[in-house]
């Protein structure tokens, strides 16, 4: 694509509102823009990461045989009173009521209506197991919305819900989900730390949250010197470890980026979703689910994957492979060349940003590093005499000076090997 | 895929609130549910059609060089204010006030919401003309939803918005949107009837309508029989021709599922969205606003396209291409045949569902009928012993005996032929 024709509306300062770095580079790097307090436009940018990440996700889910559907936003109040859930919830439920008295709610989360269509259409053993998932915009009144994606009021979520006729099935999807989880984050570019977690509102026994180390992370991963088991958020009160109770914790920042729930009957139970097993006896369905903060995933690599100029994308995620930028737009070779190499590229099946706007090379140096695209393409004037192009690896600032002639096969070794 | 992984419940019976074909068979065929009224879950073979038309218009819409980009369905209340459409809109903008005190909507259009974003980052008559547009969820509280996903109070929109100089860029865009809703449309198999429309709430002058023909539309196409004119919800007391004035009008029932607007400069004015010309002079920027009602379009392309029995899908947007139907699911030849078939197709590009269920033939051929796949391969074991097999065409009804071996080709040549 041509820089001309995306609106992609960099900045110099960050907003005043935003605290902590992937917020500031989210601005500055024309991903989003506030439309109200926790509440984000994707531009053209941004919404390409989501993309990214949605399919990474997709691919993740449908491998583990999870089904994807899509479910409303709009839930009546009346199946959250069925839980208890909607005075658990309290204000952090946005509620209306509608012109002819209806109680709705939006939802920050959906088992409630997921166990009511299994409940409709789920009646024997045979029909399980089932994992249905959805990628979908969540809402919650934050009481402080802050760091851009990481507590906003409007979000994206992937949530999956599995359906067992037993413990021993819930536990097989556990860990199909867990190590599915695993592999779309290293996708991501995230190294993870997983915690044992309480489950908190969701219910159930057993629970672990997916933590990215981080600075101005809001929770708190808890590892015992001692037996190494790693916990979220200990009580202040646990000043050993809750599971060799001798061992110190010593403490790290975290951004919580997935968590998954053995929920067990909780819902099936309150909601009456049951299934016949072979004798035609009834039992409640074992239910587990499993959540990711996709608009939060954003805010996490960037937090982790950035400097002083700006973001540096991991290559699957990125908003496009390589940046082709011309540093003389007006010289004719200049910009022959940077197109030639932009089909070259295109050709061989990478995803280029052709920097063709009429700006100054400072501009452009600047905008590029912001950006942050994994691999640059610079094409300028005194270079093309020597019948050389110049490859920076945004990563490692690495510049190389290579032939005009083995650029293709350069930047495919080159991006075979970067992360 | 094979039938027994994937959330099929369908049904024998259109539930009662169902009154026109295609709401039931909507339902029948497993594609939707009913949360609450107006509120419908999208099930995987719902949310199959619904990606398949959301990328034929992203495809049409790139094409244009409009640029896709995802903005919030949480809206203040002040930015309506600004047009006053906050009035205007009533009852059927969903409002609620958060915790802190803010006055909150949820977005049934976002004029108001792109107009502020490209206020703060258009200054010059060098970033015009700009497209930008979503495909996302948008809200209505209804009066009445009803007819499945016609009228329903959360549904999928895509909304697109221009933005121009002047009243030629303008038109020039509006002309090019409506060529590529004609692709659009075209492309899903859809025939449709332009008409002259009234701009209503959205303001501007020039507007027209998408309508598809339908006996429960709750639209009305009027057609001069002098001139030829159409236009669509003629006022009751127009009993002559709007244009000639002479010809009296024919009245035909119809389904909107497009509209778009010449705006002028309603929007950019009531929130100062300007830009400078070359002289440095400001003037208002001039907007289009297109939308398509995705989710509606599901309806009405089921709405012409079925019979008796079920659904026929125009292949472009059909969840899966090729149905194929063992007889005998445990004769192990009739089996090895079937799946060999469908790793065959697969690997010539056809997107195919084996309905593996351990279920008798006359379920199966009903449920095929009725989920309305184009081509059906039904693999019998007398056929078989002929090494024969026969291709179904729902849309025909037509059925081919085949040779064995030459089922490719053959599923390759009509798949081309049909529509």
């Amino acid at each position: 694509m041509l820089w001309s024709k995306i609106f992609i509306p960099t900045l110099k300062e960050a907003p005043a509102e935003a605290e902590v770095k992937s917020h500031k580079l989210l601005v500055r790097a024309g991903l989003v823009r506030l439309l109200t307090s926790g509440v984000y436009s994707y531009l053209p940018l941004g919404l390409m990461v989501l993309e990214r990440i949605e399919n990474i996700i997709r691919q993740e889910m449908n491998s583990t045989g999870a089904q994807e559907l899509l479910l409303p936003c709009l839930q009546p109040i009346e199946l959250w009173k069925k839980t208890g859930r909607d005075t658990q919830l309290g204000q952090t439920l946005i509620r209306f009521t509608d012109r002819k008295g209806r109680q709705m709610c939006l939802g920050p989360t959906h088992e409630e209506v997921i166990t009511e269509l299994v409940k409709d259409h789920v009646q024997s053993y045979r029909q399980l197991p089932l994992i249905l998932y959805q990628i979908q915009t969540k809402f919650r009144d934050e009481i402080r919305p802050r760091f851009g994606l990481v507590r906003a009021c409007e979000f994206i979520m992937k949530d999956a819900y599995s359906f067992d006729r037993d413990k021993t099935g819930l536990e097989k999807n556990y860990q199909a989900m867990y190590e599915a989880y695993k592999r779309i984050f290293s996708r991501c570019g995230l190294e993870i730390v997983i915690t044992e977690a309480d489950p908190g509102v969701m219910g159930g026994d057993i629970s672990h949250e997916f933590m990215v180390l981080a600075e101005n992370g809001e929770d708190i991963v808890g590892r015992c010197q001692g037996c190494g088991f790693i916990v979220s958020n200990p009580a202040a009160e646990n000043k050993n470890c809750p599971k060799c109770r001798k061992g110190n914790l010593s403490f790290q920042q975290a951004i919580e980026i997935g968590h998954v729930f053995q929920l067990g009957t909780k819902y099936s139970k309150a909601q009456g979703a049951t299934f016949l097993d072979e004798a035609g006896k009834k039992h409640p369905i074992v239910m587990g689910c499993y959540g990711i903060g996709v608009s939060r995933m954003i805010s996490a690599i960037i937090e982790k994957n950035n400097d002083d100029e700006g973001i540096i994308w991991p290559k699957n995620i990125s908003p496009f492979e390589v940046l082709i930028l011309p540093v003389q737009i007006q010289n004719k070779q200049v910009q022959e060349a940077s197109l030639e190499y932009y089909r070259l590229l295109s050709n061989q099946g990478f995803n280029c940003l052709l920097d063709d706007r009429d700006e100054s090379a400072g501009i452009k140096f600047k905008d590029s590093e912001l950006i942050g695209i994994p691999l640059r393409l610079t094409i300028g004037e005194e270079n093309l005499k020597q019948e050389k192009v110049e490859i920076k690896i945004r990563r490692t600032g690495e510049v190389l000076k290579v032939d005009a002639k083995s650029v293709a096969e350069k930047i495919k070794s080159i991006f075979e090997q970067i992360s």
